[in-house]
Order: structure tokens, then C-alpha cells, then sequence
């Protein structure tokens, strides 16, 4: 099989970006990554973008206006949608592509820009994610699914209020060094705990927010890495997808997301990896119990027992989870944060090598893509 | 190179489907693709699903959506979108990730569900597929922009309304016998020239309608054909696709369309062959003279000769193009056509053998795909 690595990453501030348009933050993310990786626009082959919704702006066809901006035509172009995992879906859809032998270079890209409303409010549109017939037409919303989610798992094992909170504490304590963060200040338990309830156990603070974001990287095969001279490629050692329940009530449990459990199952194999061999993992606390659940699935400790890991630190000891600040922090513009974990990741094993992982997860977790990177694909 | 075939066909009655929901044509077109390939949905590693716009249904999300309906879980599935050329990106995304050596059998599938509205309006939806910024938010709709491009094409070349005309009344002369088609009567030159000006020169019977519906297709990889013991596999023999300025006002000329040229091209190279070779042609006729614009890009006739190619009838003495009654009076559910023209492709070859060729446009043409199918990969 032929190795892919990424060779140039580059992304938007992530914040209320009002004074900015989604063509706008698309090509900064674009030419940022071009920079980086040090090639020409027109060494770019394809071009695959995630975007959750055309609810946001009204503007579909972004992966065609966002190569037209770059003066990348007349290369293809597609955006791929899973919810909020649609750019780690680009990802793989490109990593895919260069496997294919059709392609040497290839620009993953997702961006959002979820404060510009053109039509329906926000929450409405994010509910695209989940079941609207049977769900969000029923007055749902996804901090409602999460809640469910989180309150069983209290029910199950035990897990804490306080527990879930210090998921927040630490994303935060790990954004304030992040530029790119939107929100760089140090938050308390009792700060969680005492913020307004959204949907009970979740308070604000369990929440991530509504965010303007754009992020890019450049990925390339083995074969183009040398050709370019590359000098830190990262490379992709293991790569999986999968699908599940979209509704949370078809699921046979609401404490586990069976979609992380079969992609890292996937990812693992290929890489040949198991979750002690991580170093770094970007996983999606897009409410604060889904840290909790991703630590369990994707194996970092046995299931029931991510609160327990949260509140021993090993967050911090055991694996750097979250290291730059997670969704919570950083923000989450839904269809970016895939490739924003990805860049992350690639930032990690650039500055201190190893491996990381990162998992992004789509609507409450009918979606999740597990991508395993390293420095070297022979170890 | 590997090769792949699709194996099996299905897809909805296409029409204002009422009584009808995203979900139930989804499930529909897939499971009769699935009975058609003659295999099990568990055989299924990973289904790509085109669709345009969650503005129409407030539901995103749609390829976990449809995995879940047809009791596919756990595979990965991926939206593509590129607005009205969306399904053929979803083809071509299986076929990409077949070649890539990671799966045997996929689903590639389309679907949309135009005339349930949740949010705006079906135009306001529809304009996402163009310029929203530069285009949509100064009230031009895509009948206005293809009316802009039939104007300077009568003007550069003498096409007249009369030709355009034809080009309707021969796809719903082809409807006829379609039982899958909207409209299945046979219209006259003079119906057309005698209907509503939506946007001079275009009239009403010059503009495909607003439709719901769904197509899918299932493809194997060759050793997944013989394993299979597929006995009328219709091979891909080239696949392009191609990128173009996405408002009408950026293009240095109104009268052709880049991205197909350049997708054409990729096609024929791959595949080995001439427009001559061609047997049948599935084009985007989304307006009359774009079935004109589609003649002369994919190299059918001369650049300004389209018109009168269709007045000679050679649309259906040299070559059979839209022979089962195209966008016009098939109907175009945006999301899904892409599909629809590989099943019209695949139906015509397993007929009576020979070459087809499927040319799917997105937006105003910043995105073209072409499909090239056949017999046998090997003539």
C-alpha cells in the first residue's frame, strides 16, 4: 500500500469572525496551507472541503467557489458532508483519492461560518445532524441528545458533574497558548457548575460554541513528499470510517458510540497501533460527556471509567488529550474541526514527534472518522 | 489501472412525490440496486450519496441517514455535494475509493426531495448552487443565468429558439416510454415557443422541472464482478471531472463551458476514445440550450454548430443523446440526476452493447463530471 503524509497545514483564527465571509476564510485557510507545505497553487490536484450546511449562508457548490477564489481551476472538486465530521470525511476522501493512483497532491480543506445566518437560526440547522423528522421536529436539540447521553452515563457508572466539568477546565487551560483558540481564558469547576443549565446535567460551559472557522492541509504521496523535498511530512498510518444509529433512540445504548468503537477498531489495524501507542489525541468534546465517551471508546481506558481517567489527569499524564484546547476552547465550526484536529496533530508530531490521533465524530455519533498520524511510517 | 463495473441499478419514479419523504426514496432506490446487483446490503463496504441542499428538507447528514434506513451500519458513508452534479461526484468518489484498493463493493447513490420545503424557497435553495454573494443576493435566478448564455449564443451563432425548442421536444418525445419519467407526453415546437417567458430567450417548456426523486447504483471492483458471477457488469472506462469560474460574470466566455471541455478530455483520454466512438450520451439539458452548450463541449459537433445539429436530428441518427428523455421531461431532483443518467447508460448498454457517455453540470458549470461506460473494458 502506498503511504500518504501531510506536508502544509494552515487555518483561520477561529472565533465570531463578523467582519469575515465564508469565500474569505476559506482562501486564508487555503493559501496558509499552500505556504507551508512550500508548493505552488497549481501543483494542487484536487480539492476536497467540508461544509455541514448550505443553512448557514445559503451558499452550496463551496468546494467549486473556493477553488475558483484559490485560482485553482480547473482542478475537481468535492465537499463532503457528514455533519460535523464532514471535514475528516474530506480528509479521508482525499487520502482515499491518493491511494487511488489518480492523484499526487491534494488539498483537504473544511470551513464554516456559522454566524451568518441566512435562514434558519442555528440550533435548527445543526439539528440537520441528527434525525430531523424524528428528532429535531420534536424540539430536540443536540445539547438535549448529549444530555441523555450524559445523564445515563452518570446513571450507569457513576460519573460526576464535576467530572465532566473538568473536561472543560482542562481544554480551556489548554487553549490560552492556542492563537488560534476562541477562547484563551482559564475557567474553574465552579465556574461550569455555576454557569447556566442548557439541558440538565449540561451547563453552558459543557457546551462548545458556535464558531467561524476555516482550516486546510496539504497532503501528498510518498512519491510526491520526495520529489518535493519535503522535510516533516506526517505521515497517515492508519485511517477509518464509520456509521451508526442516526437517532439516538434506535441505539441499544446511549453510553457508547458504536462508530468510534468500529473506526479506531479500523485505524488500529491499519497502523498496526494500539491506544498505548498514542501520544497525542484531538478527539470530539463538542459537549463535554463526549470527551468522556471517546476516552472509553477509542480504548484509552475501559468503558465507565473516562470520568475517573478526566478526574485523575491522566488527560495530561497517561496521553495529551485535547492538547491545544479542543472543540470546547478552540470552538467548533462544524464542518472544520476536522481537518482543525488534524492540524493540531500534525503541529504535535512537527515540534515533539510520536503519534496522535484524531476522532470526529458526526451529528450525536451516526458518524465517526478515526485518523492515526505519525513521523515515520515504519516504526 | 484496475477496472470497475456497476452491477446493479435502481432508482424511484421520479415526479412531485408528495406523499414521499427523503428517507423513503433513499431506502427505495437503494434496495432495488441491491436486488438488481443480485447480491446481500451486508456485501456493501461503503455507500456516497449526491445531494444538493439541506435547505430543502432541514435534513444534512443524509448518506448516515441512508445507511441507517437500509440496515447498513456500520459502513462509512459520505454526502458529496457539488450542487446539481452531485450524484455523478458521488460516482465518481466510489470510483476513486474502489481504485484505491481499500474496497470491492460500494454503493454510489443520489436523492433529493425538492418540493418538501422547510426553509427558503426552491429558487433561493437553487441559487445556492451558484455565486449566493455575487449572483443570488442581486435576485438572478439559474433560468436568468442560462438565459444569458442562450442569448449570446444566438448571437454568436445564429442559434435560434426554434433549435432550442427541439431540444425539449425530442427528450419528451423519449419520455414517453420511461415509466420513470415526470413528464411522459410529447410536446411541439410550438408548445414550447407558446409557454411562459421565465427568462427571455428561455420559456417555461425550455426548463427542466422541480422533481423529487432518487437513483443508486451499485459498483464492484473486477475480481468483486467475478466473484459476484456478474454476468452484465457495464465496465467505467474513463472518468473526468473539472472545476470552472462559478459566476457567470468571472468567464471569459458565456457560450462554453470550461469544466466540461476539460472533464471530456480527461474521459477520453482515460478510456482511449473519440466523441465518434460514442454510442449514447446522457447530458444536462437543466435548460435547452445547455443540451446544446453539452453537444458541442463534449465534442459531438463544432463549437456554435450545436444548434443545428439538433435541428438535423443528429441527436438521434449519429448519436442517441438523452434517449430516455433527459433533464426536461425525466424530471431533475438535483441531488439524484447524476445517478440517474449512469442507470439510463448502463439500462442502453445492457440492451444492445456499445459506448455511453454521462455528462452531469453543477451550478452554471463550475462543475462538470463525465462518465464514460461500456460493454468491455478491453475493445
Amino acid at each position: 500500500m502506498k503511504h500518504v503524509a501531510v506536508i502544509g497545514v494552515g487555518q483561520t483564527k477561529f472565533g465570531e469572525l463578523w467582519e469575515r465571509s465564508l469565500r474569505s476564510i476559506s482562501l486564508e485557510a487555503g493559501i496558509r496551507a499552500i505556504e507551508d507545505a512550500g508548493i505552488e497553487g497549481r501543483e494542487i490536484q484536487a480539492l476536497y472541503i467540508g461544509n455541514m450546511s448550505g443553512m448557514f449562508t445559503g451558499q452550496e457548490h463551496l468546494s467549486a467557489l473556493a477553488a475558483d477564489m484559490s485560482g485553482l481551476n480547473p482542478i475537481p472538486t468535492v465537499r463532503c458532508e457528514v455533519a460535523c465530521a464532514s471535514a475528516a470525511a474530506a480528509f479521508r476522501q482525499a487520502y482515499l483519492s491518493l491511494l487511488s493512483g489518480q492523484y499526487d497532491i491534494i488539498m483537504a480543506a473544511g470551513a464554516e461560518k456559522m454566524t451568518d445566518l441566512m435562514g434558519s437560526g442555528v440550533l435548527t440547522t445543526l439539528m440537520g445532524a441528527g434525525d430531523q423528522e424524528w428528532e429535531g421536529s420534536f424540539g430536540v436539540t443536540f445539547a438535549g441528545l448529549y444530555a441523555l447521553m450524559a445523564r445515563r452515563h452518570m446513571h450507569e457508572y457513576g460519573t460526576t458533574q464535576e467530572q465532566m466539568a473538568l473536561v472543560s477546565v482542562n481544554n480551556h487551560k489548554n487553549a490560552v497558548n492556542n492563537e488560534y483558540a476562541q477562547f484563551r481564558f482559564p475557567i474553574s469547576v465552579d465556574d461550569v457548575l455555576n454557569s447556566p443549565i442548557i439541558a440538565s446535567p449540561l451547563h453552558l460551559l459543557d457546551c462548545s460554541p458556535i464558531t467561524d472557522g476555516a482550516a486546510a492541509v496539504i497532503m501528498a504521496t510518498e512519491d510526491a513528499v520526495k520529489k518535493l523535498k519535503i522535510e516533516n511530512p506526517v505521515w497517515i498510518l492508519g485511517s477509518g470510517q464509520a456509521s451508526g444509529q442516526l437517532a439516538l433512540h434506535d441505539r441499544e445504548s446511549l453510553t457508547k458510540i458504536d462508530s468510534t468503537i468500529v473506526a479506531a477498531k479500523q485505524a488500529y489495524e491499519q497502523s498496526n497501533l494500539k491506544p498505548d501507542d498514542i501520544n497525542y489525541a484531538e478527539v470530539h468534546d463538542c459537549f463535554s460527556i463526549n470527551e468522556i465517551l471517546a476516552i472509553e471508546d477509542l480504548g484509552f481506558c475501559k468503558k465507565g471509567e473516562g470520568g475517573k481517567f478526566v478526574e485523575d489527569d491522566k488527560i495530561n499524564t497517561e496521553i495529551k488529550i485535547n492538547s491545544t484546547g479542543g472543540l470546547k476552547a478552540i470552538g467548533h465550526p462544524v464542518g472544520a474541526t476536522g481537518i482543525r484536529q488534524i492540524i493540531d496533530i500534525v503541529r504535535n508530531i512537527r515540534d515533539r514527534g510520536g503519534i496522535g490521533l484524531a476522532q470526529n465524530i458526526g451529528g450525536s455519533g451516526a458518524t465517526c472518522v478515526v485518523n492515526i498520524l505519525g513521523d515515520n511510517y515504519a516504526k
